[in-house]
Parts: structure tokens; sequence; C-alpha cells
């Protein structure tokens, strides 16, 4: 087993091999000029079980590229099986026709991957578990619900708590955490009842005194967070925290995010922070390393990974 | 017949279409503030033979995605049949193993552009015929040859041309426009005797009181180009001019031909030029609008674009 990364992620790289206790594969993943990718890897894979680690986030494209090109490159060179792990998957948002004529591209991006010669692929919390069906090779979706949990439980007095949803879209997964804290469980639903009225913030049920904890798989403007603490602290709420596996954070959310009500908003390094995010005063990151290096782990020695869940 | 564009070279887009006399097809190329981009065809497009001009120049993943996304749009909008026309095809230069355990990035993007569901790919002076071999769909690579040489006659006294190849790789194309100009060929030979020793420069063809013709595919950093010139002029030629299709240009290429003693580099508009290339002292863009808008026309009319070359 040799584990190998591209640019987008070095540190969760790094931190992985370092709890499998292997050194990172050596490559080196470069631009010529004109900003061309070029890949070598520095090390014999020939007949290896080899894992690319590279979340595809912001530059996606740019991330993408590596990846499939470092894929490109491990199949020439004769690797046994070849497994990307993409901790985020970038282009998972757009996972169905947004309106008419328009492309599937999370659907394309699998394809791709496929293309470039990946015999598996390793994800965390993807958007939508369907895009795992977009693959004809093996996947595996970790979740990273057990590793949120478990710091939700040091840092809080659960029998205060309270799960939130930011949106009816992602109650399903609120539920999921609500049930393994066994507390209850809130819904902010946004309506705008005609185009260009300002939206309405509801909160279904009963959030006063409560220390609510929003949950999410995305935080990309940071937008509908900052707004879901307002109005939630508005209903009562003695404290608003968030929640939320991938930091995209694009824009200006790092400052929106500082300058909001959010006590806290805990992401997970599926996405390398930003020196921005590392030095801004109300965002924490928590490790999957573990998580991912277990599962690179067992699925290396075809063990089953839905234990990692419980 | 409809032609759409992505975002790399909507210049060149409009101009083929103003050739073939047809609006070019509405589509929206937007980024999310993420970056990852977004398309929307805006016109029905069922049952079309569809073009989409992209070449895949800097950013070339960007420009890349871009093109494979739309295609993927296309295709999911019933097109009756989608050829992608890159006059500049990017990762070119990657067309074979530059060493152990690297990829062959040409071939992969070959790949791409099949699997995103294109149909037929249309090029512009491949850096290797050979990437034609890459594809299985039909492709037709035409020649900006007929274009650079009708420019050469419009301006040179053709009796005191002569056509140089500016290294030993690019003989067989200068051969080719020194028998259409029926003048002599000279040939700069770089070589380096030991590694870290200075690049000689011999020139091979008696070049003194010649008009020197540069001929080469791509001019990237244009240092290649600029020392072969310092080289003629030495050796007695009275000008020296470069004729080359693809004007990548990259860091400080601008600054440094208009720095050199090239009386003029002459490319064409298969990279849509920057400000800074327009405003060049001296490099002058020849466009290939009709070269390319004959060649949709016919190959829409399933006719033969052979007779494009005389
Ligand atoms: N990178 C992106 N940034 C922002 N919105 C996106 C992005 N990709 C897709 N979308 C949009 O997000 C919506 C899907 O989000 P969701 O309903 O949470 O699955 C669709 O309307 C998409 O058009
Ligand atoms: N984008 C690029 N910029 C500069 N050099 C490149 C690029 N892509 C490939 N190469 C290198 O260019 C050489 C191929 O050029 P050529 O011999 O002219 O076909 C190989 O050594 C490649 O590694």
């Amino acid at each position: 087993m040799k584990v190998f990364a591209g640019n987008s992620n070095r540190h969760l790289a790094e931190a992985i091999c370092n709890y499998l206790n292997l050194p990172l594969g050596k490559a080196s993943v470069r631009r010529f000029a004109d900003q061309e990718i070029f890949v070598e890897i520095q090390e014999n894979v020939r007949g290896e079980d080899v894992f690319v680690v590279q979340p595809t986030s912001f530059p996606a494209n740019d991330h993408l590229m590596e990846l499939l090109i470092m894929v490109d490159a491990m199949r020439r060179s004769s690797a046994r099986r070849i497994t990307a792990v993409l901790p985020y998957f970038g282009y998972a948002r757009q996972d169905r026709k947004a309106g008419p004529r328009t492309p599937i591209s999370a659907k394309l991006v699998a394809n791709l991957i496929t293309e470039a010669g990946a015999d598996r692929v390793l994800t965390l919390d993807l958007h939508a578990g369907q895009i795992q069906g977009f693959f004809d090779i093996p996947t595996d979706n970790l979740y990273a619900l057990p590793i949120l949990t478990r710091d939700i439980v040091a840092n809080y007095d659960i029998g205060n708590v309270m799960v939130v949803s930011p949106d009816v879209g992602g109650v399903v997964r609120a539920r999921a955490l609500a049930k393994r804290l066994d507390c209850l469980l809130a819904i902010v639903d946004k309506r705008r009842d005609r185009p260009g009225e300002s939206e309405v913030m509801n909160i279904i049920g009963e959030v006063a005194g409560k220390d609510c904890i929003l949950i999410d798989d995305i935080v990309d403007s940071g937008g509908t967070l900052c707004n879901a603490a307002e109005a939630l602290l508005k209903n009562g709420a003695t404290s608003v925290t968030a929640y939320i596996t991938h930091g995209v954070l694009s824009g200006g959310a790092v400052t929106r995010i500082a300058n909001s009500k959010l006590k806290e908003l805990v992401i997970t390094d599926s996405i390398q922070p930003t020196t921005a995010v590392q030095s801004a005063p109300n965002i924490r990151v928590i490790t999957t390393a573990s998580l991912i290096g277990e599962a690179i782990n067992r699925t290396s020695q075809e063990e089953s990974v839905s234990s990692l869940f419980d």
C-alpha cells in the first residue's frame, strides 16, 4: 500500500500517512511556464495498491486535473489498484439538471475519474448519496458524523443541546445527529413569498434557552448559516454553533462568519484550511486523518469500513 | 448547424460565425462563487449539428473543463452531433512519456473529450500528428501553412527569403514551407556538449544577406526564437522574422520578444491574444477564422476539407 498526494491537501495526506505509519509517496506535481500540470511519480508503484489523496476543492479544475493526470501516471506505471481519495468532491452540487440544457457536472466528473483509470473511489460526506450511483467502479463514502458527535459531546451539555437543520433540505442529516445525541431537532424554514421579497426565517421547534447546533455538509458563502444563527438567537436560543463537514468558505465567508453571532463554526480538514481560516477567531478545524487513514487501511486489506460509523 | 463558444476565444468564435453568416449560439458559461463552472445552453440544440469552439490555452485546466461541461450539456440536450473545435490543443506537448512514471497527458485529454461526449474533433496544427491517433472518434487537423504562406508572399521578396527551422525537431515543418515558397532551407542546431555548458548555436545553411523566416508550431517563452534570431543575424542574415501558429507566450515572452532582434513575430488567433500581445510593438496576429469557418461548413455538409490546404 502506498499513499500519494496532489497539491490540494498535503496536510491531510501527511496526517493520514502519519496515522498509517507510512511515508507519503514521492511524487512531483508541478507546473510548466504555461501552467500546464506536469506529474512525475518518483518511486516504484508496480503491483502496488495505490491511494491518491486529492480533494477537488478550490481551484476545482486544477485540482481535478492534478488527480486525473496522477491517476494516468499511476496506471501507466503498472499500479495494481488505484483508489482516488476525494474527502471533498468538487462539482457535487451539480448532481442533477438545474434547468433545461444544463449539464450534470458531478456525473461528468465521475466519468472523468473512471476514464483516467481509477479503480475505486473513497469520499467523505458526499453532497448527495446518489453520486455514488454515478460511478460504475466501487465507492466508499465515509461519514464525518461520528467525529462531529464526539466533538459535540466533549464541548456541550447534551441535555441542553438542540440540533438544527439550516434548511428543509438538510433535515435527514440533522435527524441522524439528533438521534445519535438523543436530543431534539429544530428546522429553519426559509421562505420567500414572492420573488424580490426578502426571505422570512421560520423556526420549526422550540429553541428558547437551548444551545443550538446547526449541522450541514457544505458551508460556502456562510450566508445561510449566519442568517440562521441570527434567527435562532432572536427566538431565544442561548448559543448557536455550526458543525459543517466541508469548509468551502468562498469570497468573504471567513469575515462574514467572524462578524456573525455564531459562537463557533467547526469544520473538518476535508478541504485544506487557508491561513485566513486558520487565524479566524471563531472557526475551528477537526481532522479526519484517522477516519480516512483507517478506511484506507481496511479497504487495502479487503476489510469492511462500515464499523467506522459506530 | 450551430456554433457555440466557451470563454477561451470568443473573438475567434465570433469571427468564425461572421464568416459563416450565423449568429453565435447563446450559451452562458459562468462561475459560481467557489469558481466551479456553470453552463447553460440558452437555445434549442435538439437534433442539431453543434460545434463548440474552445481552444484549451492558458488557463488550460479551466478551458478544458469549460469544454467538457459544455459538451456534457449539449449531449444531454439531444444535439445530433457535437464537434469539439480546438484551434489550440492544450497538453499537446505531453504526447509521450517524458521519463519513467510520467503521464501521457495529451492522450488523457483526448480520452476526456471523448468521454464527455464529443463525436468529432477539429484541430489546427497539432503539435504532433500522432495525437490524432489518440482519438477513436473522427478528427480533422487543419494546417495554418496556407495562411502563413500568403502572408509571407505579401510581405517579402521571396527571391531573398530563407526558411529556417529553429531546431532540428522542426525541420519537416520548415521544409514544407520552403517547398511551398520554392526557397532554401536552413536549420539552427542547438548543442550543449556537456551538461552545464552554455548552448552553442550552429547554423546549417548559408544565411548571409537573406531575409530569414523562422517557422514553428508553438512559441512559449520565446527564448528559442530570440536566441535563433541573434545567431542568424550574427551569421549575416539581413532580417529575421518568425511565423508561429500558436502564440502561447508564457511569462515574460512578450517583453523578451519586444527586446529581441526579431523584426516581427507573426502568430495566428488560435489562442486569443492578450492585451499585452495586441499592443506589443513587433507581434502581429493573423486570423484563422475563414479557414476554420470553411472547415466547419464543409464537415457539416459532409464534404472534404483537404482542398483547404491547397
Ligand atoms: N459550486 C456551486 N456553488 C453554488 N451553487 C452551486 C454550485 N454548484 C451547484 N450549485 C447550485 O446549488 C444547487 C444545488 O444545491 P442543493 O439543493 O443543496 O443540492 C443547484 O441549484 C445548483 O445549481
Ligand atoms: N506545457 C509545457 N511547457 C513546457 N514544456 C512542456 C510542456 N508540456 C510538455 N513539455 C515538455 O516539452 C517536451 C516536448 O516537446 P517537443 O519535443 O517539442 O515535442 C517534453 O520534454 C515535455 O516534457
